[in-house]
């Protein structure tokens, strides 16, 4: 199945929000990573207008979201769920950090037609033992240890970034529009910065010391850009022979 | 350096933020995955009391922010700054993913002993030419083509996390308390059950069809614990043997 196609098989659920600013913030994240389904049970306050502030462009998944009275009624068609929790907790098993979770929660999409579901508890309780019993899999977002308490928002867009990931190989990095220079390139430009700065008598070429390996080292690294090479070489010949100016 | 050293070096700044709310978000962002240094750069409102509510436990880093009037002045000892944007700029390369860039600014933290920043843009425009021109290179997060536009919390959120797993492996999953079931333990379970199943009537010898293979896949998946074997066995022999009870 295709990545896309299965980020839109994965149902977010958020139980019992207490902050409607929350739920707007898990739309966001949500749309920014290709993700859709937004279930809630039992939300302290939805609609709402913090909800919808803080959903920006994705009102549209706001207004799409299921509302569930209970936990058992938002799961009723799902055959995998993976509960976020901020510790290992007794009742529920196998546990992952995030990264690997999502990779979990991605193959459940892959297997058969039903939904998956990544569920995450109260702000401030988290998800109760209950909740938890209906997980097959607990998840952990990897965390200071000494301050480890994600906004619901904030937890949301971090799980829902590595399932993008795990669906989507992002690709390489895009590259620019500018060619790199070629090695010929590379060599007309030294051949050439050479030349002024031995005109210009910055360079002894009798005590060459280390100038020329030392501007050498620098353009390797920075990876010369083909239209860069034009700009310096064009510098450097306007160095050697100065344009008349208008005032001059 | 250890990678609890190099999360405190890295220096994350908003650069013209516009919502104080944003900037508490940063803030609770940075604490939970271990940073700790903010810069904010000409912020329209600092300090504000939508930033202190919205950093929740995070009040010491806002305390501790700096507040600068321009970049150059939040930049002054910093010897590798990396720009977040959302598209690639002709301005600032290598261009990085958000895995790849927080790598290498991770990297950057473990050369010499000076300091080594992020830098955020405004909420709506994003960093200017200008300011992505003082960038050794830029970040992308992987998102959705037809809406990346992340909170500002939200994408400091994930950056940090980035920067936190580039910094310190999170290790395996933390385990259960319970200690798994050994071979003999298992074996000790089917064999009961299959008596068990035999003596009810259930299981015929002569005609044993799939049903021992079903049950030992079954729990075979679920790496059944050494107090679940217990649970069992006591289920099965309670079977075999009725208690008796006092109303019988």
């Amino acid at each position: 199945m295709n990545g896309t196609l299965s980020l839109a098989r994965i149902d977010i659920i958020l139980s019992h929000p207490s902050h409607p600013g929350n739920i707007g913030a898990a739309a966001r994240a949500m749309k920014t990573m290709g993700l859709s389904r937004l279930t809630l049970v039992a939300p302290k306050r939805f609609p709402d207008e913090e909800a919808t502030a803080r959903a920006s462009g994705a009102s549209d998944v706001l207004a799409q979201a299921r509302v569930c009275s209970t936990l058992e009624e938002a799961l009723a068609d799902t055959v995998l769920v993976a509960g976020i929790t901020a510790r290992r907790r007794d009742l529920a098993a196998p546990f992952h950090w995030a990264r690997g979770g999502a990779a979990e929660l991605l193959a459940g999409t892959q297997q058969g037609t039903r939904d998956v579901a990544l569920l995450f508890g109260n702000e401030t309780a988290g998800l109760s033992n209950d909740e938890l019993a209906h997980c097959h899999l607990g998840i952990m977002i990897p965390a200071n240890p000494d301050y480890s308490s994600l906004n619901l928002g904030a937890a949301v867009q971090l799980m829902c970034y590595e399932l993008r990931l795990a669906a989507l190989s992002p690709g390489e990095p895009p590259r620019g529009e500018f060619a790199p220079a070629t090695s010929d390139e590379v060599e007309g430009l030294h051949a050439h910065l050479e030349r002024v700065a031995i005109a210009t008598g910055f360079l002894d070429p009798a005590q060459p010391k280390r100038l020329m390996p030392r501007l050498r080292r620098l353009f390797a690294r920075a990876r010369l850009e083909h239209e860069e090479v034009s700009i310096l070489r064009g510098l450097l010949s306007t160095i050697e022979q100065p344009k008349r100016r208008n005032k001059s």
